[in-house]
């Protein structure tokens, strides 16, 4: 159960994560940082009591110069009484990851850029641009009647490798499978009026950024209360994706869990759908190789990719990192042992994985 | 495969059980009570032949003197040759469990009280308030413009330390997201005939219920053929359960299999959300130690709770103790051999999931 | 992980297959049979690079007197070099399967008949009918005033063991919970044009089977993308399987990947629901095992059937009949390691799922 050697040398990819914190954190903010929920409550406990609460303790106090599996306290007293920006390269570092795909359009302020972020890890990094977001503040600057060519240029000078949909969050996966008019977009944003939620303005969004040819990346699956999970299964996707298909510009299914088997079965049949497990591989801390093993039941291995969807702090692009690591080689090592392939094949699937997809696909 | 010794020696709240038949099975009877079929088919064979069957053979015949895997005919032979007291008190006290939290609401007639339950097994018993059974008496006694009233004092005088909802067989999981005005429940009752499945009367009840300061067991996922397993998605609840966080008072998903992952979501996300594996824990019979293991993915260790939802067989309270104990055992010491935790820290999880999280959370 | 001595023996009944492919195949032509998607796509690579690409190197290639773990071209060169008729032979004979039921209603110009395979294989065979096909067959030839009667004759004249709906790939598996009356289906076939996709014609065909005796096989879950997934959930034929429970006819739910857990219930709580793995067997590869393992938790395995609907390549029935022998193996070995069996219960398992219960339930 430790890691295969051509393993954890993989240089990766991170196709998929936010910025770290400009700030330190107090414990309160770490703790809801590591979860999906909005924070700690009395009645249920401290969240360090959980598979990635444990995974911090275990794993990233070292880093720091403590022992493994240090104390909560000991761990938040250390980590402050560094710099938050040598903390954040330790870790960024050890990571392993030589290129950040960044989504910045989630508390930009907050956050450092895709550029802090390359510069810090000695890395390189390249933007994500969040369709929603883009889509807002074009809303801002000009009138309805402008706003579809608006975007189309704004896309066209994103200056992104890929563009990313929350709609999961906004509407739901449910998209409609026909392109929106224009016309239908008009109407839609004339009816906008605060957060973007419109289902029309989000397919047309979706669409367009396929236009541009980026790989279009989906929130699926695991993320906060402020979604239904349910919106959020990507079967609700099917019929977008069958209208897509196509275009032959890549599709990316993000995190997936607990719908991570949905994921693979239409990674499988649509030739441009890819997905990865992102944000649920450090969530599920020393049980994410069960369930990477079962997001590479049927996906051909030229279809999975590597994230972290880190957000915030340091420790889980580490983590993120690490736990993917140990989780791949878990699944080569078990592939191996059962005789299921070679040991150049399985150099071969961890390559695909950890990087060649990913620069395949966002053409890197 | 054996049992931690730090988790044989657990004390356990069952916090969601029934009572144990007062009279003795045939073996129909018998079989009927380990699975949720309805009956044997012939088409399908005997139910011993099952997880839980086996299990059965394996684990419950040496309490009765026999050899494990003791042949089905010899172990119901034996078993009838005993009072059923005898078998009842056997299993029971075997089980370790030493508070029992009774739902006596379903078949009371057939079945021991929670106060016969606590003297039967030498161990301490508080009543669960089934919402719907009670609204069932509630109606049959007291006029349509009297039925709110009537519900509220008869929560505040239940003496229950929680409540239980069977939503998920009457109406399903998609509660209303507000709370049901007193007179759109009035007209409710009023339209009401036969066995409770109306919506808004299961919904006020649900508030009542959290209102009285009652943690809130709602049945998720697996059981009988009466319902429709759909309808028993926890994620149904979300609207509900984004309702009634602010409220603090505790929700409880019982069983979730085979939703246990969407519950360990909610769970995580919800400040008032906690959830077990209940009924599915001996229905899984040697298989328990995997799903056990999906279900702790994501939830954090102080929101997950043990209970047997044990009903008639005094074997199942038994078998569900005894096979928490083994999975969780086998969760915990996997974790041991990935270094995910420390020893100290395997006993702190232990103890919540099998005592701590169910006495904080139901006040006991 | 080998395989256990009486599993490696166990004569197999094949439930539900179709027939090989009467030519050879080019090489696209051999990695789009692989999987369910419609072909391979530069983006995502060959498809060789997945769970059954790599069983096809590991497995067939000894058995064409290769090395195993052979490379694709050598594989396919070899192949190729052979008459298809003598690889097809190889692979069938070395299954193991005594007893193939064969749904010869989709491409039958291309693949061997029922009674082709037999002849290959030195087996049995029997026809499945595939309701649909036989539908749309007599619509040609009837006018819709005599097509209820002419499905009736059909069915009693049709010498099939079972009958197979495609229901999922149409309309779903929502069926309607009450039969359809003659005058609705007539209505529904006056409307009818094109490919039969009319949830009123396609529920009559499934009452009608029941009603000729016909165990009635349902395609559920794992597919090509022609179908949506989400319409192929088990779960949503619940109030069709509640409906015929009293006809005492069996339904078999096949596939269910990812789905399989929901089949598993639906094959508990009603007594005349059966289910298997079928198609997902080869399709995971060496991640079979813990599937299977899922699939047999609370199934009753009197109600747990082996097939492998393998399609075209002689190569998918040899792997579903191997992998499925070392899954199984796996479970029964895991069970007896944990003492959940004694070893005549494994062997008694063993022979009902790999044979007893097709011959008990189509009546063989």
């Amino acid at each position: 159960m430790g890691i295969l050697p051509f393993v954890a040398e993989l240089g990766l990819i991170d196709h998929h994560c936010h910025g770290v914190l400009r700030v330190d954190s107090t414990r309160d903010e770490f703790e809801s940082l590591l979860l999906e929920a909005d924070g700690v409550s009395p009645l249920g406990g401290t969240f360090f009591d959980s598979a990635v609460g444990f995974a911090v303790r275990r794993w990233c106090a070292p880093l720091l110069d403590l022992p493994r599996h240090a104390r909560v306290e000991e761990y938040l007293e250390r980590r402050n009484s560094l710099h938050i920006t040598e903390v954040s390269r330790t870790f960024l570092m050890a990571s392993g990851i030589h290129t950040f795909l960044v989504d910045g359009g989630f508390q930009p302020d907050r956050l450092l850029s895709a550029e802090e972020m390359a510069s810090l890890a000695g890395a390189v990094s390249h933007d994500v641009v969040r369709l929603e977001h883009l889509a807002e503040r074009v809303r801002e600057e000009v009138s309805p009647a402008e706003f579809v060519d608006a975007v189309r240029v704004a896309l066209a000078g994103s200056g992104a490798v890929a563009a990313k949909s929350i709609a999961a969050y906004r509407t739901g996966l449910g998209l409609p499978a026909a392109r929106p008019s224009d016309a239908e977009v008009l109407r839609a944003v004339e009816a906008w009026t605060g957060r973007l939620a419109d289902p029309v303005v989000i397919a047309f969004l979706a669409w367009e950024a396929l236009d541009a040819g980026l790989p279009l990346q989906f929130h699926v699956g695991y993320g906060d209360s402020d979604a239904d999970l349910s919106l959020g299964d990507p079967l609700l996707l099917t019929p977008f994706l069958r209208a897509t298909a196509s275009l032959g510009v890549p599709v990316l299914l993000l995190h997936n869990y607990p719908f991570h088997r949905h994921a693979g079965y239409l990674a499988q049949v649509f030739p441009h759908v890819f997905c990865d497990l992102g944000l649920a591989t450090h969530g599920l801390g020393h049980q994410a190789p069960r369930v990477l093993a079962e997001a590479l039941e049927i996906v051909p291995y030229g279809k999975f990719l590597f994230s972290t969807d880190a957000f915030g702090l340091p420790e889980l692009y580490y983590l993120g990192a690490l736990l993917f690591r140990r989780a791949l080689s878990d699944f080569l090592a078990d592939g191996l042992r059962r005789d299921a392939f070679l040991e150049e094949d399985a150099h071969r699937i961890a390559r695909l994985i950890a990087s060649e997809n990913a620069a395949r696909v966002c053409r890197l």
